[in-house]
């Protein structure tokens, strides 16, 4: 008789986890696949769901039909609470257990207000679809308000947006709320003019984009000042109320405030045992196991890796996925009764983009900005997009944008608004 | 100095209302159209929201953008509570008033219990697009949970739907939930098999799309049937529970219900003072004016208007269409100080779409089922879609669908799930 196939559990299914699975592929292990979503995100293209490009189902696809043709696989929807190290079992949130011979932890992270949880609710981030469509919802039902409010110090707050946190989500997010307030919204509102709409950008370092050096974070800021956005870095934010940031004794009046100023990695690595950093993320071996845990590997936002310049790995997809494959080898290797290999990291290069034609992008010397930037992005996204309809889709979705400046998907959610 | 315009108020932005605002392009008047949602909802295709088939924004669009080149009308989002028709004004929930001269309502209905409102949280209903996700959510929940539940009775009734009530809703819901179960999902789940899933479809009468003649209603039960529909008729549901309903003594497992057995007209028809049917509808004047009320015009789902036959006129698009219409002429009628003219329907006839590529359909004389009356649904409903745009996504979302089984929007919006 032959031996049962060793169980593996992967908990997560983003890019790490989802990768995991699939480098295992022709692997004899059965493995089951945990996520609190049935369906993968993909989370670079998010922020254009949350100002209204996007439809949600158009970055998301279901796990278990991406994974449908990979027989060793089973697909669970549930959120895992608690990992039992000693048992080599996780617990999830119905009471459900799975034993694992081996597991990988991909859960990723969400965003953090470092100290100022209270905060959250008066300036959503950017992490879910859920996140996506409530900002989404605030931002287009503050023009909504604008439309019917006879006061004007009242209409100029409703019309104004606050992005604080100058990383890519926070110029992303920027860029394409300026370009609606600009252009797509233009002839639809009577009682404002969307030339007095402002969308202010907080930075609290001195430059946005800090990781892509200081030619581009230029070439950034001088972008999307031209296509409308208040960039202001060394702004710390100090306050958030109810209608407006205080940044010091200044205050801006603004009905919406959007947070993409930091992140922490989910609260399953406490339960670990291991080092942390103060982003709640778990120092992982060269090899990516938990340390004295060979059986445990730890990827992506949750992981805490030394890239080459001894600074930790970013959390992006690339270090996920290429993350993913090595955890995937380094189990193999154990089955087989060899060494694990330790992790590196190919840097292939970074891209953000800045509205409707303009991004910046490091490809290892090579620096791009303008046209030439947003075409490489373009390209990128649509060919990572996973599931072939999706990119076509969305392909049709930014050349409609592109040409008509409309964005399909202006729809705001009924809520108690 | 000339005169100010005559105000319309438009409360409603479905067909009826919107198609008036469309008609009064040409006339002197300021139009408010007021709508608590800030969308346009193609009707119509709502079942295929719920089914996965297509994304929520694929079948709405902003009012306000539909109607951006249209400089006498200036939309609003709010939810109207009251009509004041001695005052003339209507007052929102947030307590803000607009006067009008000539008022037109077209709010619509609401799916309807008949006495039996503690049904509604265990089996919803179908008109928004809200309860379009939140039955996607529990249709694509339960298939999720049939795949971790042990117990196979259990598991039998997670993978079991009723849809009661056999009129196009229901006939639609039912066809696109089947082929779902038997196809789309088919090797996604390890452990149930998707041809042990069963949709059942219950109509309290002796057969399902009355409205269509008894030949057609015998072609698509057969059409159901093939496709693995359980269709029942003559079976009323007496009881709704928490995993089940009963028809007498008889009790269907089942963990998911959906309603569509019944409309009732949105509850601001109770405050005009008029004659109201049992579904809540008010019987209008010939010109579609409220009796006593020439300035007062009611539309579409909401106005209770006799047929030729003397049946009144079914709650579809079509009718509310040409009520706009003629509502439009009768206050540009008004305004000349002619008479006005009694409202006729034109019935171009009616169609409904079972599964993947079989209809009914009935144009004056002609009766089509199978292939050509699909082909006639789906050359009909896209040259209908509003938005140029939206019609050639949901062109290709179809023919993908079409051509692989697959859909596209399965995804599960968190709740508690």
């Amino acid at each position: 008789m032959a031996d049962a196939p060793a169980r593996v559990v992967i908990v997560g299914g983003g890019f790490g986890g989802l990768f995991a699975a699939r480098a295992l592929c022709r692997t004899a292990v059965a493995i089951t696949l945990i996520d609190r979503n049935n369906y993968h995100l993909f989370q670079p293209l998010l922020y254009q769901v949350a100002t209204a490009s996007l439809a949600p189902s158009e970055i998301a696809q279901p796990i278990r039909s991406i994974l449908r043709r990979q027989a060793n696989v089973r697909v669970v929807l549930g959120e895992v609470e608690a990992v039992d190290l000693d048992a080599r079992a996780v617990r999830t949130s119905t009471g459900t257990s799975f034993g694992y011979d081996y597991l990988v932890l991909a859960t990723g992270n969400r965003h953090a207000y470092f100290g100022h949880d209270d905060w959250e609710p008066l300036a959503p981030g950017l992490k879910s679809l859920e996140d996506a469509r409530e900002i989404r919802r605030r931002f287009l039902l503050a023009y909504e308000r604008a439309e019917v409010e006879p006061d004007p110090l009242r209409q100029a707050a409703l019309t104004t947006s606050v992005v604080v946190g100058g990383g890519p989500t926070g110029v992303e997010l920027a860029g394409s709320m300026i370009e609606i307030a600009r252009h797509t919204i233009r002839r639809d509102f009577r009682n404002f003019d969307s030339c007095d709409t402002r969308v202010v950008l907080l930075e609290g370092g001195d430059r946005i984009l800090p990781g892509y050096g200081e030619a581009l974070s230029r070439k950034a800021a001088e972008s999307l000042r031209r296509l409308g956005v208040e960039v202001r870095t060394g702004a710390v934010v100090t306050e958030v109320e109810e209608g407006g940031v205080w940044i010091g004794a200044e205050r801006i009046a603004a009905a919406n405030v959007f947070w993409a100023a930091g992140n922490v990695a989910s609260p399953l690595t406490r339960g670990l045992g291991g080092d942390l950093d103060r982003h709640g993320r778990v120092a992982v071996a060269p090899d990516l196991s938990l340390p004295g845990r060979p059986e445990v590997f730890v990827l992506g936002d949750i992981a805490l890796f030394p890239g080459e310049d001894g600074e930790p790995l970013p959390g992006v997809a690339p270090v996920a996925m290429q993350q993913a494959r090595c955890a995937a080898s380094n189990i193999r290797r154990l089955l087989a009764g060899t060494r694990t290999r330790a992790f590196r990291y190919r840097d292939k290069g970074s891209l953000a983009t800045i509205g409707r034609s303009a991004a910046v992008a490091r490809f290892g010397p090579v620096r791009l900005w303008g046209f030439p930037a947003w075409a490489a992005w373009l390209g990128v996204h649509i060919f990572f997009l996973i599931g072939f309809r999706n990119r076509l889709l969305v392909l049709i979705q930014w050349a409609w944008s592109y040409l008509t400046y409309q964005r399909g998907a202006r729809i705001i959610s009924r809520k108690e608004w």
